[in-house]
């Protein structure tokens, strides 16, 4: 989960600064800032690079804007002919500032923080670019994977590709850790959920653990729900995310057998905090913790969140000895 | 999920002679004719009643209204001091318009054509009177439920109440089976859900039972993921509604042993139609039909949806022997 955000003051003044939320992320003075904000305050574990999952798209030169309390606008694709308009030779050097803030971070780290680099999946960039922006029910997205499948797997090779080219070069700037993030999984039907999130994400890793196998791999399928156990299945070697749904329960007897979790607090708690904070902590870490838990939220920080609720939050895991999330 | 809607155009023309969408759930005639269109185009099984999950707010005295091409306004309760606000002895005749809908209905429909009556649970409800509509992080409901239990549970004591009654009225009226809407159960979570979904979704089950021991009843927790297990296994008697995220393996292996299972083809296969859209119905019902199933979609018909697609869907279901949605 990213750590930095409006609920940081700091953050907040940085991103007046920067001009936009494009420009945070492809100035690596600016995202090595927003990445090291909530280490400086929190002392976590890792940091999580400062970046977004729509650097792929804007790395293979679909347009990406960032409307300021409305979300990301691209040039929507409408089909295959609109794939002309993407080339995975421009991406590395289209995101080179991205690598360059991870070259930087990587050497003003402490060595004992680790650096998570991270990238969405292709079914979630896919739904982006095709939406061009957030959607509701996804209709020309997977009316388009329905519709065309020859198509829609050509735009997903295509994104396999250039998710495997992130990640292997967010890797050899310095990332110690990779997070896939398949924020939209959950909107597939179960059916498709094996063919558009899980197949391609076990390709991706199968490949980049050929060429890095000592870099953990985390899976975030978010939404997943009873599917999270083919995940778990397919993904062994890997830790997997947790969303806020999933039962304590079933991540214990179904998933944790088969993988390290990570989660997966609800991030309403940490807006609320106090006590009920607390027991909720207390049960993830009692019913998933010690060995094969990687603590966590179970989605991205609320921008009403108090920062004093994060920090008693490390404190918390900190003095149970299981680090901070 | 309902049947009616605005991929017909002569709702389109109801809509629009109506005035607005309340008074369309609230004029007998109206709501009887929304009912009927679908019934009449597709000749459907079942016909569901129109009417929306907001009648119980309604019917507690709460303000709803719906704002076009924005979706339900309610003047939102901000703590235990509004529920004074609410008054359960109200929702009888608040609500008759809808009672005599039913009446009317259950002498024009055919005999062989059940009628479907439902209502919101209790958590969605609360969560939209809470939120003052829709919600994209249910910030204020899930604070409220975290921070103050008592003054929660007194909102969610009051909802269960008005939400059997009004099941119970719409038995009496002429409902035939009844179905209960956990539209957003996935937005709690996995330790959340047993409390505030299930819980009192067994309570009302449970008290209903009792009063009409014959009338079946389906239970729909949209977004419950692994947590469906749960619903199966407290939900025994009742039909389960699979969204559209179910895999169908787990619903044939983890929940069909335990209940009856409604579900889950992909509106926007509706929407796309077509080979695909086949090809998906069969796999429905041959890996859950023929028995312990009522097929159905896994979320509402989409506007976008051309009424021949759902003409065609009904008559492969029929010469199925499977019989319409």
């Amino acid at each position: 989960m990213r750590q930095a955000g409006r609920y940081l003051p700091e953050y907040r003044h940085l991103r007046e600064r920067a001009g936009g939320f494009l420009e945070l992320c492809l100035t690596p003075a600016l995202a090595l800032e927003a990445t090291l904000q909530p280490v400086r305050r929190f002392a976590m574990d890792a940091a999580i690079l400062f970046s977004d999952i729509l650097m792929v798209p804007y790395g293979l030169g679909q347009s990406v804007e960032f409307v300021e309390s409305h979300g990301p606008v691209l040039d929507a694709l409408n089909g295959t002919e609109d794939l002309a308009r993407l080339s995975l030779a421009a991406l590395p050097e289209r995101l080179a500032p991205v690598y360059q803030a991870i070259r930087e971070l990587a050497g003003a780290l402490a060595p004992e923080t680790a650096l998570i680099g991270f990238a969405g999946a292709p079914w979630t960039l896919a739904s982006y670019m095709i939406e061009g922006g957030s959607s509701r029910d996804f209709l020309k997205a997977k009316a388009w994977a329905y519709g065309d499948r020859q198509g829609f797997s050509q735009l997903m090779n295509l994104l396999a590709e250039a998710v495997l080219a992130h990640l292997d070069a967010q890797i050899r700037a310095g990332a110690e850790i990779v997070q896939i993030f398949d924020s939209w999984a959950g909107a597939l039907s179960g059916e498709m959920i094996e063919t558009w999130s899980l197949a391609p994400i076990e390709a991706i890793v199968a490949r980049l653990r050929a060429r890095h196998p000592d870099v953990p791999i985390i899976v975030f399928p978010r939404g997943a729900g009873a599917a999270y156990k083919s995940f778990a299945e397919n993904l062994r070697g890997c830790a997997l995310g947790l969303d806020t749904s999933v039962p304590l329960s079933f991540a214990r007897e179904e998933l944790q057998p088969l993988v390290v979790v990570q989660g997966n607090l609800d991030p309403v708690l940490l807006v609320s905090g106090g006590a009920p904070m607390d027991a909720a902590v207390e049960r993830i870490l009692e019913r998933l913790g010690p060995q094969r838990l990687v603590f966590n939220l179970g989605h991205g920080v609320l921008p009403q969140t108090p920062p004093e609720h994060v920090a008693r939050l490390s404190e918390r895991l900190r003095a149970k000895g299981s680090g901070p999330p």
